[in-house]
């Protein structure tokens, strides 16, 4: 801290300030102060809550209303509860970046790590967490992670692979797939093992079949009803998660069409509700709680070397195989 | 405090270490100083956090995986984070009660207060939140809550009334009900009402129609199950909640009914999914939200008066009529 403060011309307790997360430091100050204490790889050790109470971690979402939301919640807390931590959750109310507030508040209360789920600090946030050694991990991804934060994901491009397999082995050979936004990597990673599928089987894909929209049941019905009213329909739908694909069930039951008699689809995520929905879901299972368990423990658990190279992990996924899937209808 | 410690014959920092929760004292001490402390009505003014950091508010589950805990989680968070308060979430793990050491970590970070969901507190537990003026509220309510204590819940009598008023309207005259545990007071309110309307059109309730079970997907498809195949089967089923209802609508699957030409079925709850699912389900709406939204408020502006006589709100719910219900098949 003296180096940091001399290299920077303040006083130590200035410096002290700063790591605390004081206001009462300048913003020019606290940005040469940060600067300095991130290039002196300077660490705090981890350290009890101020005054002595329990440890806590951070969870911060994009939008916590889905299922999708709920497992990572619940691996997350058991994860953290058997280690004693409590967890602190916020959303960024749908926006893209947690709100300046949010980092602050983080800051105050000094929690152990921060896990960011679909939901992209924004560089100065992580350069302000990690000025304070507060370690992050980034739960999945809806981009380029930064290559020095530690990742865990599960794997998008195999399972796009293994659901455009099950379809083109039934027999189809229209195969349709509406996936997340382009600019999202999880869908081209999940777009890329659908065409592989087609690549490895010697089966032409048209590309007017494949959609990129949103994770929502919404954007499923929409695409949906475009798909199924083409002149020449598609007989299976590949949907980037159960919600979408719940959105294709309702375009076609709109439409007359029986699944999986004249119409086979597959679903991605495999939350709790696809066993439980007519016809049960088949669906990429993606371990979101798993995935937020290990994210969990790689923060309270860092590993000699971690700080040279974070780890990125990714978990396999596996298609689940049940009703709403079928050999293609007699042509 | 000088008072307390005078009765209780210790020094006035022995009151404030178990006021701070602070372990260095042993626990028949602790136990007398919160007892006189509770009965002299000390309250501390609400504080921040030690050192300055931002409040936090505790949410503590029964269990968190369903969508019926997402809506909550999401409306806490919300009314929470307005107000510039982070949420510290946990789960008793499936325990009625959550476990010794949760207490201990809650006093510890000293939360403005915490909101308890169908997870019921030991009343040591409560003892000890009270002797620290740290506010509790209940949302919903898995029994007789205490009567010193605020809750927040909504109208299950009226939800029973107007989910079996809507059947009976219908033409149906043999109308099962499968609701949660006998020993759940939401569970009996919802029968009761389902009662009430029978005797208000002057129908026969069969007593073989009744069933209790638990609030998920299994225990519908069991009940389901056995009801529809009773020689002389109901033509309709209310469910107690929307994941039952699914249940219901597997057995019918099973049993070769369709739904709601052969068979009539309501939930409750109107969680998200029950839009969404097939047919889409007609369901009593349960404002979870905004119970949640409301909790939270109770919590964080308490109004004067409060400390006299505890609120205790009861939300409106209402019957949302989607596709599966139907007039009764003829003889």
């Amino acid at each position: 801290m003296a180096a940091v403060a001399a290299e920077v011309g303040v006083s130590v307790p200035t410096v002290s300030k700063v790591l605390n997360g004081r206001p009462d430091v300048s913003p020019a100050t606290r940005a040469r102060v940060e600067i300095a204490l991130q290039r002196s790889g300077y660490r705090r050790r981890r350290q009890a809550q101020p005054g002595g109470t329990p440890p806590l971690l951070d969870l911060v979402f994009h939008e916590i209303g889905s299922a999708w939301a709920t497992e990572i919640i619940r691996g997350v807390e058991e994860a953290a509860s058997a280690a004693g931590v409590g967890v602190v959750l916020s959303a960024s109310g749908g926006h893209h970046h947690p709100g300046q507030g949010w980092v602050e508040r983080v800051l105050a209360r000094r929690p152990v790590g921060v896990i960011s789920v679909m939901s992209t600090l924004h560089p100065d946030q992580r350069r302000r967490l990690a000025s304070r050694s507060v370690p992050l991990v980034v739960l999945d991804t809806d981009g380029e992670p930064p290559p020095d934060v530690p990742t865990v994901g599960s794997s998008n491009w195999h399972g796009g692979l293994s659901a455009t397999r099950h379809l083109l082995e039934l027999g189809h050979r229209r195969v349709a797939v509406v996936t997340g936004p382009a600019d999202v990597l999880c869908s081209r990673a999940r777009v890329d093992g659908f065409r592989s599928a087609h690549d490895e089987s010697g089966v032409t894909l048209d590309p007017a079949l494949v959609r990129y929209g949103d994770f929502e049941v919404a954007g499923g019905h929409h695409h949906g009803r475009e798909l199924l009213s083409l002149p020449e329909r598609p007989t299976a739908v590949f949907a980037g998660s159960d919600m979408q694909a719940l959105g294709v069930l309702r375009a076609a039951r709109e439409l007359g069409l029986r699944v999986p008699a004249d119409l086979s689809v597959v679903g991605y995520d495999d939350l709790p509700l696809a066993a439980y929905v007519d016809p049960p879901l088949t669906t990429v299972h993606q371990p979101l709680r798993d995935m937020a368990v290990t994210a969990t423990r790689m923060l309270l658990d860092p590993q000699p070397g971690d700080d040279d190279r974070p780890r990125r992990v990714e978990l396999g996924t596996h298609l689940v195989v049940r009703d709403s899937t079928a050999p293609p209808p007699p042509r």
